[in-house]
């Protein structure tokens, strides 16, 4: 068998590993991944692009081909530019908050053992605050499929890289949905895993009770490998915590998933969104699943806790010095947003702990008997007009489906659903409790196949699927989630 | 036999179960602890007494004695005057914040569901800051053993009341140690559980996230069955959870026990203190225990977070509109340090949060391969004249050991060890990681026994031992604490 053309190839980690090993060079896809990001012609993807002789040079020493003890070996990766890289600047968006690091970020080290090599720190919403990707002075990377559209934050060049298959996997962050939002606009897929499977030591916090590191991929196989691979106990990092991450096996099976009912569905006015959702339930309904209509008001409730209750202060608590010394050297949307802490006293900050402890009650209730909840990972689209016209309020809708998942300690999986009838693209994110994320990606990963869209904006199809091990549920949760 | 005379008979459960057995009345022990309490002449032990008549027609209304299924049966109790009890004021001891509630705390009404019967309610700090018992617009009770000593904050009046013999049992609660302090002034058991087993629903709070409902008793066994009747999982408090608390089995052997080093042992200058507090580490050591000394420099660190970092404004959150309203009717030192919380911002309560997060991974490596720790209860003895001269400074050191335990979620019991070289008592705390309440109660009830102090201030011997089951071991916690 010969190779395909290097230029025809999708980057995702099957292909390429596929094609390692029937010989590819991994200098060649580095050299091939540098040209794509030329061709691509939008400087505002990366903040900072490797050396190729450095990216060039790490391939040449890596050991033979062995993906059962290098899962990552030679594969070509972003990283979000409020993660540390040894050597490289980080930036947060924010040229006069940088820095340059004498080490990598905890999980961007066990990337690296694993055989993954770093193309490049990409763009993202200043102090990954943002879900629309515009929030930066190294401008905002088009949207992979439509130049209208906004790409989504904050994790935006991140996102903008896969979907256009510059690399074949990246690192964001996802505090209140930029691990996921970006997703949905590029139509690939986003991974945020439970809080404190992936440790945050070596990221620029957002906030720090509510980060974690998350993975953009084209597939969900290819997520969940960088998932598995980064996580591990970080005894440095307080909320590092043991989250298990084993090897996807077969699809679950007859689950029950809920979603909101028609009532509480926000969709502001997009019924083509509201129509590929329910497209995409019937898909899971067919799939065997059991479907389950609940008042969402509650995860709303949780949802507007985070950005008017008063985790705004922990944005404060990362950047204070800088805040206090220039606020000027802030994006004006940034420092806006930042700025609303000093309203907060301790106390509200307590308040806003109790709402959100006595709103866990309810949500857990609405919760009882489901193992999965499926929501749209937007509500409706956002142009780049749109945000011209009012920098905050498309920015909120946005986070209508994110906002309360990091509060209320679930992961989750956004994963692409197909083109809507108007040819955006569509997705729906699976949420599961704390720790099941293998649960959330095993469905995520039929569904995908189940749809079938194109990867992100490749034009190209899912690569065959693996066979997998038949299903190992995850031990069931000590904590009870009681109503 | 002949039922020895009431007037020489302690109240403790035991006792109490076993003359009920031989025919006494609950009648006639309810007027003897009526008549105990007038003898007591201390107006400053009860904020509001129970009618007899109430009292005695609640007693007449008592199913036939059965004591497996009404644990507390005929069991005359006093009740903290932060906790309800329906028809009666709740003023947390200030005036202005007074209310009367329509239905028992969760607590209250299971201790009287299993057959306890309510006396009064009982006198504190004012909301519940302090560990003196003196900041009080209701008088300062006695200390019960000497009246030169302060009677110890903030359940001072529940102490007392156990340890003059006035009532069986007595509910505290516990923040800093308001459940512990005046158990080791009053030489009596202080049982402060795990966060979330006794409900707080129909309690003041006082730190809301650190809150929890204690119990004062003459004996381990007596705070055990309370604690145990009053544990149950309550819907309606968001931090309510379930956790284990079985019958109380035959003492756990061969322990490993962390307890201060001497260069970390804080006695301020109390060394009769360190002497007792050796010797009762030598008496577990005899028991078969290894006992390690560990630097607790962390835990100290922890403490101090307590009321110089940012859990202060939980104070305020509870009280706010009173206090907007009018300052003037607190305590002018409770007034002092709840408004120290107008000086915190939101980003100060996060900062806090994060320290203690990262405190929290050392206090985990120190506590590495230790079931428990034992500490004095307190560092040393402060008199009323000490607290006259300063107000805040003797009462902050008074919670040296016992501050930083509801901020590392662990439960404990304070115990008494017998009479000081000086006469003074002595008292040692055993503290357990959440949910493992059964193993230092166990372990207090053998250390209680092995020392056999007299109980309180009553002059009695600790009752016969009951003959317990062999040591059943609570399944291990599911959460991993690394170092």
């Amino acid at each position: 068998m010969t190779l395909p053309p290097l230029s025809a190839m999708s980057l995702n980690i099957t292909s390429l590993h596929a094609a390692y090993a029937r010989g590819l060079s991994p200098a060649d896809v580095l050299r091939e991944a540098f040209a794509r990001i030329a061709a691509a012609d939008d400087p505002a993807i990366f903040i900072h692009l490797r050396s190729a002789d450095a990216a060039l040079a790490e391939a040449a020493a890596l050991p033979p081909f062995d993906p059962a003890a290098f899962p990552l070996w030679g594969v070509p990766f972003a990283i979000k530019d409020n993660i540390d890289v040894a050597g490289a600047p980080t930036t947060a968006a924010c040229p006069a908050f940088a820095y340059t690091p004498a080490e990598d970020a905890f999980v961007v080290a066990r990337l690296r053992a694993a055989g993954a090599i770093w193309l490049g720190k990409t763009n993202l919403d200043q102090f990954a605050t943002g879900l629309v990707g515009v929030r930066s002075p190294y401008g905002v990377p088009r949207n992979a499929l439509d130049p209208q559209i906004v790409p989504g934050g904050s994790s935006s060049g991140s996102a903008v890289a896969v979907a256009r298959g510059l690399v074949s996997f990246a690192l964001g962050t996802d505090t209140a949905g930029s691990g996921r939002v970006p997703a949905a606009l590029n139509n690939i897929v986003g991974l945020k895993p439970s809080l404190g499977a992936l440790s945050g030591s070596g990221m620029v916090p957002a906030c720090r009770t509510l980060d974690t590191i998350s993975v953009f991929g084209l597939t969900v196989d290819d997520a969940w490998t960088a998932t598995r691979t980064a996580c591990a106990f970080d005894p440095a990092d307080p909320w590092s915590k043991p989250i298990p991450m084993p090897a996807l096996s077969a699809a679950p099976q007859g689950l029950s998933i809920g979603i909101p009912d028609a009532a509480s569905l926000k969709v502001f006015g997009d019924r083509v969104q509201a129509e590929a959702f329910a497209a995409a339930t019937d898909a899971l309904r067919d799939m065997g699943h059991r479907i389950c209509e609940i008042d969402f008001t509650p995860f709303y409730d949780v949802a507007s806790l985070l950005y008017e209750g008063a985790w705004v202060a922990e944005r404060m608590a990362a950047v204070e010095p800088l805040f206090r010394a220039d606020p000027g050297v802030f994006h004006p949307v940034t420092a806006q947003i930042i700025g609303a802490a000093d309203r907060l006293s301790a106390t509200d900050a307590f308040r806003g702990i109790y709402r959100l402890a006595a709103l866990k009650r309810v949500t857990a209730s609405a919760m009882a008997g489901l193992e999965l909840l499926a929501v749209p990972t937007i509500p409706a689209f956002c142009t780049l007009a749109d945000l011209a016209a009012d920098p905050i309020g498309p920015n909120s809708r946005l986070g209508t489906y994110t906002n309360f998942v990091n509060l209320l300690n679930l992961c989750g999986i956004a994963v692409p659903t197909g083109p809507r009838r108007d040819g955006r693209p569509g997705s729906v994110t699976l949420l599961a409790r704390d720790g099941q994320d293998v649960l959330a990606a095993g469905l995520a990963r039929a569904l995908h196949r189940q749809r079938a869209p194109d990867m992100g904006a490749t034009g190209q199809p899912l690569p065959p699927a693996a066979q997998l091990a038949p299903q190992a549920l995850v031990t069931e949760l000590p904590l009870v989630l009681v109503g």
